[in-house]
């Protein structure tokens, strides 16, 4: 077996309440990247929602992560070692 | 300043005409994480789309590249260096 260095994981979830916050924290921290879609919790609460959306930004600053929306439903968070390719983006 | 190890790059691309075929095989070969929206395709041409994505799985095998759905409107392809987390997806 050759030794590997430890890959990167990309993460698709789904925002179901404003206490995933937690685990998405320990995932951006664990360096993943994040794929979370916002609509189920948009249509359930658009005020925490925007909470959410604002804490994440916070989160991804102090991490050194980028982050970025995609689309109406879903928002993108990456480590530092990758970096969104911002053309197609809205950013804040 | 310092050397750093070169960023993996998240592109996020709308697929319009199967030629885009191209431009995701070199995307893929420098090792950027695509997501790409194939949802204008699939209503232009759903034969094209089907054919396209049969190739994508191709160009992922052979990259060593990971491949998922994300949703109905989007696929993710990702380098060796990063890899997809799987309960949420639908795989083929």
């Amino acid at each position: 077996m050759q030794k590997q260095e430890a890959p990167t994981y990309l993460k698709a979830i789904t925002i179901r309440d404003s206490s995933d916050i937690h685990t998405i924290n320990e995932d951006i921290k664990k360096g993943m990247v994040l794929i979370l879609r916002v609509t189920p919790l948009a249509q359930k609460d658009v005020k925490k929602l925007r909470k959410m959306v604002e804490e994440l930004y916070v989160i991804a600053r102090d991490s050194n992560a980028d982050i970025a929306r995609l689309g109406e439903e879903r928002i993108i968070v990456t480590p530092p070692n990758v970096k969104i390719w911002k053309p197609d983006y809205n950013l804040k």
